[in-house]
């Protein structure tokens, strides 16, 4: 009756009744712990897992990986709780095992999807400046980020893109044309990774507020060129994802590096935008890393900037475990790509993994190649696996490298 | 290990292997019934509850209200599980209680929030052109979804804007001008209403592609004047959001009818919009019919088309409740106003509400006053009570009234 009447007096939607109680969480704490709580009285046991916990170290054929941790939470009348140790500044994700069941906090209404799983989110900052701070949205100018729909005649589609415009970019009478960022997203991700878990919009609106990188249009496309958009986003409805992005679907009329003059030619013709290579950069975590590598190879000269993130990279037809080396002296058409498009001077080309990365055997591979036949390149190495907390940091750095 | 062999497989991030088991849910099955499943081989009791299931009639001092019906699911073998009757084609929303805790379906991806609580969402559809395919993403040309910051200096804050554009909007060289329909939300709601639960952009593209609604602009705004944005997407940070949107800021300079010209100076600056009545479209659910109602008032002759969808209508100083013709008759200047609102003639003025909203006799007391004073209106009246299933319904009607 007391929900009834809250109802009733604040013309408060029926359905918000199904929420239940909940409790004060996330809570941080003043030392940078935090503290997470469930209300769950009946519960045997509950857990929380996520990059809030320390990852335990594995081993995979002689491939380091880091496996997420799952720990206890202790209850006291009826309400379970857990603490961390202090955090560091970051974007962090965790959800609640109860009795082994995936629970998202109820508490907590800042959830991401990835793939096919949401998980709550959380940032931690301490000072201005910091990871926290600079995945957050502060009091600085916006850009504006629109989902846009694109003709794609390679691919017989049309498709959904994100479009970032810079804070000020349609101020009425603004004539100023804008250097262009496509930024690529992994396996099983889609035109919503890079703006969600990605932050994005935040890392451009803090960095191009602080004067660390030229405003500009950020792009983020879909990967999967057998689908049209996210899931739920086209007339697919409203599948169950996986990982393969577009399983059960007709197979694409080509891919992404392939197809990706059609949403350069779209932002071409419906932005404005300065073109050419110092105009132009290119970056990609995971598969879009690999979307990155190929579009950049098929393309020498047109991408200034051009960012590989815990890359898939791979020479067509070769394994993408096989080293360079070894399948590129069998490919004599991949050796001239990459001799014309480093003939046309990139003036950045990055290479960033985590030491702990799936992926790292093969990006040392693809460095020796470069190495051996001269190629520049800057690489970074960073602590953690494949992780979104490695690719916000890549992209920071690689924005501010980019149009300079 | 097997899990560990599959995100090395396909650069998949191996924050998703927070997620745990799923089950095909929710199965839409050939009769029409939806069947939910949830693996929970600990748990002792797991129910269902949203409007998948009829709900509870019950009464409140003589209001009729629908409160959410909670049905218990049969565990088999650890999965719970639970079939309902056939579905009429809908939106419909759902949440598990797994022992008492509000669980989110791990097998759906799929899910809105509603204020501070989440619920997974399904769309039943039975054939073309019924409610389940109007609010889907279908194979007709998409508008572009643009979530824009603006100035208001009436309330002295940079704010968020969702602008629908309709296809075609920003094909290169199109000098077309598009009337506007201004959309807004309910208490506790944001700019991200509408778009979500509301599906205003489906229902758009459907009806523009069915020649059902003229191609037009369709702003929505955020209705709570002391914040800029939707909870996490302002420099507030992640706070918990409540009923009344802006709990713990400094009040508002102003209210949303006092700063509505804002928004609409920032639309007729920034895009290519016919003005005048006959192009200027107004509505909104509960607290936004409140606004849309106030914001007629303080401008007659602007909005040719005017909608009141459950609308928490007023008049100034007098309650909520009280009866519209004995507060009226205390207050020269409200009749005033609606005397100058009604003389300018809109095209159509539409009140639309649930015969079980608990905002039911507050309409029926604007009705009287209309009549009473010869004030011309359109009236709809549906089943159910101030729920979004009703809201869809209102827009969509509404917005086949417009720009005619």
């Amino acid at each position: 009756m007391a929900a009834m009447i809250l109802v009733a007096g604040s013309a408060f939607a029926q359905q918000s009744l199904m929420g239940g109680q909940t409790a004060k969480s996330p809570e941080i704490n003043p030392d940078g712990s935090v503290t997470f709580r469930l209300i769950a009285p009946k519960a045997k046991r509950v857990q929380i897992t996520g990059d809030i916990i320390p990852p335990i170290p594995a081993d995979m054929n002689g491939m380091r990986m880091d496996m997420p941790a799952t720990v206890d939470m202790v209850e006291r009348n009826g309400v379970w709780e857990y603490t961390t140790a202090p955090l560091e500044p970051e974007l962090y994700s965790y959800v609640f095992k109860v009795d082994g069941t995936t629970t998202l906090d109820p508490s907590n209404i800042y959830m991401y999807r990835d793939v096919a799983t949401w998980s709550n989110i959380l940032i931690v900052t301490k000072e201005k400046g910091d990871k926290g701070d600079l995945y957050s949205v502060n009091k600085v100018p916006h850009g504006n980020v629109a989902k846009v729909w694109y003709d794609s005649p390679t691919l017989e589609l049309s498709r959904r893109l994100t479009v970032y415009t810079p804070a000020g970019y349609d101020n009425p009478g603004n004539k100023t044309k804008y250097p262009v960022l496509y930024v690529l997203h992994g396996a099983g991700g889609d035109e919503d990774a890079w703006p969600n878990l990605g932050r994005a919009a935040q890392i451009l609106d803090n960095l191009i507020a602080a004067g660390k990188v030229k405003p500009c249009i950020m792009v983020m496309p879909n990967g999967n060129t057998n689908t049209s958009a996210a899931p739920g986003e086209w007339s697919a409805g409203m599948y169950a994802t996986s990982m393969s992005g577009g399983a059960g679907f007709p197979p694409a009329k080509a891919g992404m590096p392939e197809s990706f003059g059609d949403i350069m030619k779209y932002v071409e013709t419906h932005y404005r935008v300065l073109t050419g290579a110092k105009n132009t950069a290119i970056c990609g975590l995971s598969m879009g890393g690999g979307h990155t590598f190929q579009t950049s190879l098929l393309n020498p000269g047109k991408f200034g900037y051009i960012g590989l993130f815990s890359a898939a990279v791979s020479i067509p037809g070769a394994s993408m475990q096989a080293g360079f080396d070894q399948a590129a002296s069998q490919n004599a058409e991949f050796q001239a790509r990459m001799k014309a498009m480093f003939a046309a001077k990139p003036s950045l080309y990055y290479i960033a993994i985590g030491e702990t990365d799936f992926l790292y055997n093969t990006n040392a591979s693809l460095r020796k190649y470069l190495d051996a036949n001269g190629y520049p390149y800057e690489y970074r190495e960073t602590p953690g696996g494949h992780i979104w907390r490695n690719w916000r940091v890549y992209l920071t750095e690689f924005a501010q490298r980019a149009f300079k």
